[in-house]
């Protein structure tokens, strides 16, 4: 089997990157693309390929790779502040993908593509079931929305063989504080167990849908193995996660790494951010992939420790 | 106001431009605008274009019209039998369109876009609801749910002020029976209107959702005129219908025409479109169209009365 992952230098892509290379899927050819060289990995080719170029997919797939993980993407407050950026990376790279792919006669392979919760809307119930309506409310949602539709529809046509996971906000992402309005979801936690300051800028009472990144790089793995014949017409799926209020992240914070962590957390209300993010989803049922196997966690308490053993830098010494 | 129509030379599009050189909209300039070009109206520009050609949506909006009603597609039999066709005439066109307007600065017209029940697919309830999710099961459908999206997204950036059109099935159409899988639904009632033998290929419990060309008319020019800003984020209309089985309309075929006129129906079952059309939609709320104002006929007596004002040819001579 040969393995073609797009979007491999990003966090996701590199951590799949080093699941597939410690033996998670057999394969016997590995291909790392993204818009900037991935880090090179023993047994790897790694290509610095911008989907967007014409002819850029073809080449990508000239091997004939029968798992492809489509990861590629920019971000939703770029491709909010640039509109043709946006549609070009999100919405005509993975068609020219497709197109690319079904050009050739024969050649059907898995494509697993990372969509987002973005393609959902306010108001939300509760609990979104598998079923909500597509109302996204970015231009990054749409793009992802139209990719899903697509995707469906060339498996429908049996041209490419395609499951679509919507992702939950990935927490705790490892590195450095970024600027997305999410972004803090990830830093009250990480900044506190590396021992260092951290601004909560919204009310704790807010609740949101988690999943580490080991969860989620077990989501790509479990997407490459299912059955897609169970999946019906729709080839979309919301993955399962965790729900939780900032209130119960920061007990899980208490009970792991004790009340000096908590204290290192300041509460500094941001209007803007807290604007950006009061109306994101709560929880999602995820029937369908539970059903086909895919799994989150169940604690917060569990999220933090995946960090501490997976991803917490050695950089402050402890007795 | 300058009115432009895309997709003139249909049949929706010619009994819209008759409604509006007949003062259902006021405006000083008209353009039809079509693949052939639309017959010749007193006051209207005719123009032949393939809206698939570079910089072809550029210049039919080059005189800035404010309203702007896009019927041009390609049908559901075409778009499954040419993927390439179907995406370009029905989705890359429309975004070709909305593209060309966003470049123009300070230029948001109101653009009407004739979508199609097609964007969901089965399994349905008895009665879809606005949010009912999408669910496409033909690459046409799929164009449609993307170009919706696409529709919505711009309309919330401010770069058009775009409502998009779920039409029921649209019966009686006039004309001579063509070959599309709906096609029946119209000629079982039209032929014997007009003395003429016809075939009923499916068993007559089948029940679908229907409004007459008259009522489709009336929802271009509708959304024409609504406050958009109630339409929330999604920019997209279920438009209300009648629900009715083949029995009944063939019922009131007999109320209307005689009980000459329904033995003139002669049922054949053809498993190939019985296929086709079993799973097809029954009736949707359209709650949010009747609540802006949309409406539609209440009984199929309505609907053939309307056909036999509007469209009959008088080609027999009746006593």
């Amino acid at each position: 089997m040969h393995i073609l992952i797009l979007g491999a230098a990003g966090m996701l892509g590199r951590k799949l990157t080093a699941a597939i290379t410690g033996g998670a899927l057999a394969h016997d050819r590995l291909t790392l693309a993204d818009v900037v060289a991935p880090p090179t990995v023993p047994g790897a080719r790694s290509v610095a390929v911008n989907l967007t170029d014409p002819g850029a997919t073809e080449a990508l797939i000239a091997g004939r790779p029968g798992l492809i993980f489509h990861l590629a993407a920019i971000v939703s407050g770029e491709a909010e502040a640039d509109l043709a950026k946006g549609y070009a990376v999100n919405l005509d790279a993975s068609r020219a993908l497709f197109d690319a792919i079904a050009a050739i006669p024969g050649y059907c392979p898995r494509v697993v593509f990372a969509s987002s919760l973005a393609v959902f809307g306010a108001p939300f119930p509760k609990v979104i079931p598998d079923d909500f309506h597509l109302t996204p409310r970015t231009s990054y949602g749409t793009q992802k929305a139209m990719t899903e539709l697509l995707l469906s529809d060339y498996s429908r046509r049996g041209l490419l063989d395609g499951v679509a996971l919507r992702l939950p906000t990935i927490c705790i992402r490892p590195g450095a504080p970024n600027r997305a309005a999410s972004g803090f979801y990830s830093s009250i936690l990480r900044e506190p167990l590396n021992g260092l300051p951290a601004t909560l800028p919204v009310r704790d009472s807010l609740r949101h849908w988690f999943a580490s990144p080991r969860a989620a790089t077990g989501f790509f793995l479990r997407a490459a193995a299912i059955e897609t014949g169970l999946l019906g017409p729709s080839r979309a799926l919301s993955m399962p996660g965790l729900s939780a209020s900032i209130a119960e992240m920061i007990e899980a914070l208490r009970r792991v790494a004790g009340q000096a962590a908590v204290d290192l957390i300041h509460y500094a209300p941001d209007p803007v951010i807290q604007a950006i993010v009061e109306p994101w989803a709560e929880a999602c049922a995820a029937t369908r992939a539970r059903a086909l196997g895919f799994t989150a966690e169940t604690s917060f308490d569990e999220i933090i420790r995946i960090y501490l053993e997976d991803d917490r830098p050695d950089l402050t010494p402890r007795s």
